[in-house]
């Protein structure tokens, strides 16, 4: 039982600079709560079997997370790598009207950050967020959770374009990022990770350029 | 209390045929179990208040419905105009190998037909739709539904262009369409119906078109 939290933070759930050995606890908890899920569904085990397995105390637990549910979800912070999300708003060429031509390129390359960040930790999750459905509590928190991440990212693109979040190309554009991250995530493990997550998902993101851009009407009718 | 189907079908909920009137009646026991679950919930009525509402009897209910949660999510054949799948599988052009070159005209013709059927129940549907994530009953049933109505519409695409069903622009494709009808919708319910349901869709497809035909990395990268 290593990793007694308390020692060094207040309110450690809210904290934004955790130290990197707390970090990893945080994760660890998540990784396993999800784990857990997967094997024997939300309700097939309790918060004391978990902290067994991550190696931490009932105490240091409930210093990350205040309810299981919360650590089956994690934690914000942990799904993105460092200063990502800094670049990315950073990366907008100055002096353009309107949304970058950069805009796609500049998405790609913030998505695939994220989904090279962690590779092993694709497979877990992946296990994870295919029994969800199966579980009403965590299908509940999930029809909750997802349309606020997708607002989050859909309103920093926004503030990065000066346009309204609403923006009908933008929102497009989240929407279609989020299909080609879990397909290319479903094809990835379901390949046993045969081919880069970045070349699967890279054949979803140049198949939806290629059939999306067909004209659209027919010149027979 | 008119409409007693059991004198002219025997197993109306199967039946591909059903009479004009029965149609019709079905369709408004489902119109009318969509508008009583947005204002009162699903639990907040029950199938004689809904019976009351449509003007049938008990029994004339359980002979399209076995249960309310049938009734509400509603049947396959009412969400297509007659003819409109047979119309899009017959209009893929002759001597093509691979993805027809109108397959996103034949598709935004295909899902338009479908919009305009009938722009007056779009808005109970909106309303019944924006409540589902409230009530668990309802939220499990639309996470198996919704899944297989989209593996329906890819399986129909997949025959029609001589493809796998999990072919990545097929799916993307399939995906895209479902977010632009389901934004569309909601941007035409919250501006009343000022623009037609045609103009606010073809926004969608338009503006998600610029998107994604941005280049995929940067020339300065």
């Amino acid at each position: 039982m290593e990793n007694s939290a308390k020692d060094d933070l207040s309110a450690p759930t809210k904290g934004a600079h955790l130290s990197t050995r707390m970090q990893k606890t945080r994760l660890s908890i998540t990784r396993q709560a999800r784990e857990l899920t997967a094997e024997h569904g939300y309700n097939g085990f309790t918060v004391e079997q978990l902290c067994e397995h991550v190696g931490i105390s009932r105490r240091t637990f409930f210093n990350y997370f205040p309810t299981k549910l919360d650590a089956v979800f994690g934690h914000d912070a942990d799904d993105i790598p460092e200063g990502a999300v800094e670049r990315f708003m950073a990366s907008r060429p100055v002096g353009i009207t309107g949304l970058s031509p950069t805009l796609l390129a500049d998405l790609v390359a913030f998505v695939l950050e994220q989904l090279t960040f962690d590779e092993q930790a694709i497979v877990s999750t992946h296990g994870f967020f295919s029994v969800v459905h199966r579980e009403p509590e965590l299908l509940q928190r999930m029809m909750q959770v997802g349309p606020e991440k997708e607002a989050e990212f859909l309103n920093l693109i926004a503030t990065r374009e000066g346009v309204q979040p609403d923006h009908p190309g933008v929102m497009a554009l989240v929407h279609f990022m989020h299909f080609a991250v879990i397909k290319s995530v479903d094809r990835y493990v379901s390949d046993s990770g045969q081919r880069s997550i970045t070349d699967v998902f890279m054949e979803y993101i140049t198949a939806a350029q290629d059939v999306i851009s067909h004209p659209l009407t027919r010149n027979d009718s």
